[in-house]
């Protein structure tokens, strides 16, 4: 077995920042920093191999783990001039988890550990006699270790959520209400030992087990259930949001404690080397005071800026003092160490220090997380600083995270005549209308309903975790800009404002300057500036900024592959033109079909699917054609110069036929036909799997009229527009085809329909391409043979992965979300193209029908077009361009950008 | 190009028997025959291969084709010693299709082609001044001709089927009336030959064009219609029910006339080199005096036995007198004729034969089609006689043909105390009871909506193929056992009496021996006797003879692919074992659940469904448990020493929840519970598209206590059976599967529930093999993935097809008529397996299964399994066995045989 414990301190380290697999984020940073010379605590990280390993004997601690561990805590001990469980000089540890992707929040740690009766008498006498702090820290360890440790990772948790820690915060609140104190700091150190004992005799009643005062004890317990708290319920909740892997593992970092509570002269702190927020090059961060790193991250108290820059004016007028002011020595150390940090790593560090009696230490440093705004500035000012390139320029921005630039901020023009009813921390930008919800649980059901809201809660803590995913924008009472609310609303590039302090939540209400809010009441945010506003502000789109212009265009520069856009009107096709769309890669004619009067399409459209006979039908499809020719010649003409492919008529009929008997009743009335000729014809037409039903290709197989009447109003639309000296491109995509004959058919209608089209307009040269959406398997198949007729692919991912999987998207309702629970498929297969299972059909189609025809366009409209791994994908198979909605057209530029600077390096 | 016309006769041949492809089956016989210097009439074949040509023309002949046609019929001339068109000595033709396959009367011929005003004189001075024959000749060339070159083959078929011939038809009908005369014999040469002037004038109104006294333009008139008639309406819905392909084309056969209506010594006939209904090894065969083939074929009149032996009692009785009697030394050497070509062709030959003035020609050989029954005494007669070996015996009987000796027969017990109401010629074997219909539209219809019918007509003709095709049996008051409706029906073996005379049929009305029968009446036939009998009479099955015994196990002795069938009681697998399945690949487990009381299985079943939570569930599975035991029992039981393959639970739930109102106020009744709390689960379960929704595997994943349930029933059934000393081998199957996690989710609760078992019974081997229906298009793309979890793969090539083609069988009968009408496919993909595209995918499941697990056992249980085609596939793709329905057994076991046999040729 290969070394499972690697040591860092004293400005060596056994790691090192690309050990990061292995090590875990934290612990390779760890090891990195102390290599550098920065002061960090010593300590040892425990491998994830070894987490691999723990969990592969079924829970138990791989033999030799334990002489490794005592021969690095050796060295600590050397490198801190303590020793651990020694009466005299006791060292005191933390144990953290550190996995390889940060996940805030999501494990367990332990502090203070070491703590025993033999080792208490000891502390306090080098504390100098701070019996307080100590008997703090012990009520703290006892806290943290009892729930962690003893029941947590016991799985002694008590559904009713009545566990010992809920029972020792109780008994905690129930002591400082006995002695008339409103917060803990007023507890004094003879109160706080009494307590301890307090706790004690609970801790035995509540787990039957006696708190462990054995120094060597605590320290395996608090490994243990790090190990155990990789899958504890939200780890594993969190890891399936993000799509981290189970095997990743967490490494341990157990690490000598110093503690920032050591009086005035004590602080702790976190901080970014650049406004993650915003993405401004200025070192920005939090502080408190005496307290420990808990305290800042958990939001309990809201700290203060940490240097005068950064200072809010609200902050200025209050007179909070910033670290800057306050310890101008400290804080010029870490300015140093951050500017070291970030030009060393070479992006926006997030930093965790403690100053222990005036002595600065970095419990941590990695990349930060940061909103699309800020990682789309820093990645451009970086370019301009030379500190990376244009390569690594692409690769900064997730492209993801460009949702966030394209999606609503608060209209401007609207808010600067409404005065916010709370101003809070702008912790995730951009702007949030919705209904307010309290609970995690009431967000996710209001968004199952379709319902927008704003999750309002005192705090959020990391169950909240599922319900902040579905909220449109959070909004808490407390915490600051780096508190797990703020954090994972960074992440997500979602709207939040926390530390909003003049609110009120009690139960279901929300009270905040004499207005009140009820659960379902409307309220809007500016997570950007912090302001609540009451009631439906609008929102308007943020993508005109030019930076993100300049950004795209560099990314634009190094991709090979093209992105259309998937869009039915002008309107939409204006849009993804805007967008950066080359072309549109899907045009849905169906779409067209609409209105409710007696002389619009649908009208016209249900008149053809009722005729009896085939010149009724034609009838009607004379009818209708001057509305589709309007439609498609109005897109090709805002798409001047680029290619529009409209498909033709896809969804079975009977979706256009009414269902209800009063619609039914008046549609008959307006034809002049009987109701039951309108009911039985929906019969006729009802199917028991309208998806593999009579659809696409197939319509235009049994009404070769309706595919005429199409393809003539396209081929007219565009040789009108060519008359007007416009540069129309139509391609008319075939779908649902199993068999190239389907493909030779429509051809005869093409080839007819062109020749009188010329004919009739005078117009020489249409430049027409034929082809097929590719959407069923056996297409995949028989990609050859397709190709002989099609001149392009376009690849229909939905319905290819409904029939690869055989699932019905419509109805994957009953079981998918246990597919996903049960781990049995890793991701929805509609959310990102399946690689390999409707992977390897697409490469099959590619390769075959490239094998007929080399230059065959291959592209993809499925919804999986505008997702980033889902374009990687699609470049590496060769595809000709991607297509998706006009929203999605920049993230899919710039995941096309990634691909090709990822497959050049 | 290459040659295109081939001269026959005088002992010579540019071709021969083996150049069908070219030369269509009647041209290569034809100069087989004369290379074996058998008398033939001397002629010249015109190629396939100039046929697709005149079609790639678009309907015009080659170049050059003219030249060797001049130069062939030169030699005719030669051989025939007269001279086409010669007003002195003319020699008179045939021109006639000929294609690869036999398509009897599907296309064209024409007959006395080249009696013109100027050659129709010299006929006369050389048929010894036989005015009468000349004129009927003329007037049926005049006939023939007008219809098939100057009307169908110019496409000028009036859609009231008032077209030329029938005119002509009523002219002659019109003119015996007015002579008083019964039969057109009595017409004497001068009415003829006024008739064909009346006919002259009438073909001139009609057709507006004369009729071509130019004997050249006749000839080329024929050659085209010929052409024309392979794209005739009835050719072309032939070749579809025959799977035979547009690209053959038809050859064109020209071929000096021989009469055999030149009086008394002149006799035309049909025969077979044996019995080709019954297989008996006796020259058998029809001939009418002074007649041309065309009587015999067409069913007009009744011909006669060729010779004593088959003779019938009754024919016998009316003295009847047979060819062998009439003209012995004709007879004679037809008998050494046939008899000759028998040996050389090693198969039982149709041949048709003339006598001109005693001369005798033969004018066609080919292999006779003949029943199911007749196929299998032959092939073992010829066995026996070693004129074949074992392995052309197996290759002698179609495998469709079996289903002809596994379906019904009277029941002779019950036949024997009937009298019939009438008697026909038995021209096609076997039982058949059915409701009379009087056309074969009707026929068509009532087979669409489930009825069994029996087809009656006057005589049949080619336009009633499809109506014939969808009857259990047919009846006919004209026409012998070389006519119309007995070739096709055999072909089909399909129950078929011709020729009963006493039946009289007048619009839907048929009254034979003072009984009436109107549509709707149930009839009931036996085609092995000609016996016709009023009402349901009983039928029973004919697989218990020992001759078909002893074919199958000769056949069983080259087979190496397994056979095993789907069934899902004791019942059918004791019958597919009767039928020689080796096992069973698909028991249903949901067709367990049947019943309408509060106690049997469907009741406990809707009462799991109904639950509403897990206990209520286990609750009911427990009730259900007993059942699902007792029938998994039974039938392994009954396949004791054979394996059975259990697929569990595969529809979705909501098809086992009654929708009436009415039963479902009973179900909730019984089940204490609310109506709305029915109708409620019911709303839940309903889906959009349920083939691909919550069923299979999905249910096992999201309800893993139906799935144990199952499996313990399973396991426990083959425990008690064990352990009674009983060899039980159980297989479970997960259906609908597209992923291996689902597969090793499952096999977890199989692992737990075998040891439970085990350690209950004490049993300590259950020899269990744990596999998967392949039906889904992901899970052959990573059949590699499955196999890591599968001992098996089963294809559900049902639902494999329906995936892969994107089709809902439930709902292809909006297009899949248009489908195979327009040529799009070229087979119903759920009759045969689509090689290209399902295929496809099979091959990549054997393959990358294989790759994973070297022995992995892979077999076939969709419907498939059973069609010769697809088991021949199944063979190639190297299965190790097929399973079809009980019925089906002996079918695959012959094709797997044939396709073993086959591979080794």
């Amino acid at each position: 077995m290969s070394k499972r414990v690697y040591f860092f301190g004293n400005g060596k380290a056994d790691g090192k920042a690309d050990m990061k697999n292995l090590l875990g984020g934290k612990g390779a940073n760890l090891a990195e920093m102390s290599s550098l010379g920065i002061p960090v605590p010593a300590g040892f990280t425990i491998s994830t191999e070894a987490c691999n390993e723990y969990y592969a004997l079924g829970g138990k601690f791989p033999d030799g783990l334990e002489r490794e561990v005592v021969d690095c805590m050796a060295m600590v001990e050397q490198a801190m001039g303590k020793k651990y469980g020694d009466p005299e000089n006791p060292l005191l540890i933390s144990v953290r988890s550190g996995a390889r992707a940060s996940m805030p929040g999501m494990m367990e740690t332990v502090l203070n550990v070491g703590l025993t009766s033999k080792t208490i008498p000891g502390v306090i006498k080098r504390t100098g006699g701070n019996e307080r702090f100590v008997w703090d820290a012990y009520r703290r360890l006892m806290m943290m270790y009892s729930d962690v440790v003893m029941e947590k990772a016991a799985g002694l948790e008590p559904a009713d959520g009545m566990g010992v820690r809920q029972q020792l915060d109780r008994l905690l609140h129930e002591e400082k209400a006995r002695r008339g104190h409103t917060s803990d700091t007023e507890l004094t150190a003879a109160e706080l030992k009494n307590l301890c004992e307090v706790f004690r005799k609970r801790i035995k009643e509540v787990l039957g087990k006696d708190f462990p005062d054995d120094a060597k004890e605590q320290l395996w317990g608090g490994i243990g259930a790090v190990f155990q708290s990789w899958n504890g319920r939200r780890a594993v909740a969190y890891r399936k949001i993000e799509n981290i892997p189970d095997n990743w593992g967490t490494a341990v970092n157990v690490q000598s404690m110093v503690f920032g509570n050591l009086g005035d002269t004590s602080a702790t702190g976190v901080a970014f080397t650049r406004n993650p927020a915003t993405g401004e090059n200025i070192f920005f961060g939090e502080w408190l005071i005496n307290a420990q790193g808990e305290d800042v991250v958990a939001g309990i108290r809201t700290p203060n800026p940490v240097n005068k820059k950064s200072k809010t004016a609200e902050q200025e007028a209050e007179g909070v003092k910033s670290l800057e002011e306050a310890m101008p020595a400290a804080y010029q150390q870490l300015h140093g160490i951050q500017s070291k940090l970030e030009s060393h790593f070479r992006d926006m560090q997030d930093i965790e220090f403690t100053i222990e009696d005036g002595k600065l230490y970095l419990l941590q440093t990695r990349t930060g997380k940061r909103t699309g705004t800020a990682a789309l500035n820093m990645a451009m000012d970086m370019l301009d600083e030379k500190l990376i390139d244009e390569r690594e320029a692409i690769l900064r921005v997730k492209p993801s995270q460009l949702d966030e630039l394209l999606h609503p901020i608060i209209d401007p023009g609207a808010e600067k005549n409404l005065k916010p009813v709370a101003k809070g921390l702008p912790a995730g930008p951009g702007g949030a209308c919705g209904q307010v919800v309290f609970t995690a649980a009431e967000a996710v059901e209001a968004r199952k309903r379709g319902k927008k809201v704003i999750l309002v809660r005192e705090e959020t803590n990391p169950e909240d975790i599922e319900g902040m995913r579905a909220a449109e924008g959070i909004l808490t009472a407390r915490g600051g800009m780096t508190s797990h609310a703020a954090l994972v609303a960074r992440g997500w590039g979602k709207c939040c404002i926390v530390g909003a302090g003049a609110l009120h939540v009690e139960g279901k209400l929300l009270e905040v300057g004499g207005k009140q809010f009820k659960e379902g009441d409307w309220m809007s945010l500016n997570g950007t500036r912090g302001y609540v506003y009451e009631g439906q502000v609008p929102l308007m789109n943020a993508s005109e900024n030019p930076r993100f212009q300049k950004f795209m265009k560099m990314a634009d520069s190094f991709r090979t592959m093209g992105v259309r856009t998937n869009a039915d009107t002008a309107d939409d096709s204006r849009k993804a033109r805007e967008f950066g769309a080359e072309g549109i890669g899907l045009f849905r004619t169906e779409h067209m079909f609409y209105g409710k009067g007696s002389q619009e399409p649908l009208f016209f459209l249900r008149k053809m699917i009722l005729s009896q006979t085939l010149e009724e039908r034609q009838k009607a499809l004379q009818e209708l054609f001057p509305f589709v020719k309007r439609d498609v010649k109005a897109t090709m003409e805002v798409m001047d110069g680029l290619p529009v492919t409209f498909r033709l008529l896809d969804p079975p009929l009977h979706e256009f036929v009414p269902q209800s008997p009063d619609k039914q009743a008046d549609l008959a009335k307006a034809l002049g036909i009987s109701v039951d000729d309108i009911k039985k014809r929906g019969e006729d037409l009802h199917e028991s799997n309208p998806m593999m039903g009579h659809r696409g290709v197939r319509l235009g197989i049994t009404y070769p009229e309706v595919s005429e009447m199409q393809i003539r109003a396209i081929l007219e639309g565009a040789a009108e527009l060519i008359q007007a000296g416009k540069k129309a491109i139509p391609e008319i995509m075939i779908p649902v085809t199993c068999e190239v004959n389907e493909l030779r058919t429509q051809k005869v209608l093409v080839d007819k329909v062109l020749a009188e089209v010329k004919q009739k307009t005078g117009v020489k040269e249409i430049p027409l391409k034929y082809g097929t959406m590719i959407e069923i398997p056996r297409a995949c198949l028989l990609g050859d043979k397709m190709a002989e007729s099609a001149e392009f692919f376009s690849f229909g991912t939905n319905d290819l992965t409904q029939m690869t999987y055989g699932f019905s998207r419509d109805d994957i309702g009953g079981f998918l979300p246990d597919y996903l629970d049960k781990k049995i498929l890793d991701a929805d297969p509609f959310q990102t193209i399946d690689q390999a299972g409707v992977g390897q059909l697409m490469k099959m189609a590619v390769e075959k029908g490239r094998a007929t025809r080399k230059d065959l366009k291959v592209g993809i409209c499925g919804e999986q077009g505008g997702d980033p791994a889902s374009v990687e994908f699609c470049f590496k198979t060769g595809l000709t361009y991607v297509s998706c909605s006009p929203f999605r057209v920049p993230i899919a530029r710039l995941a096309a950008a990634q691909a090709a600077v990822q497959a050049k390096a």
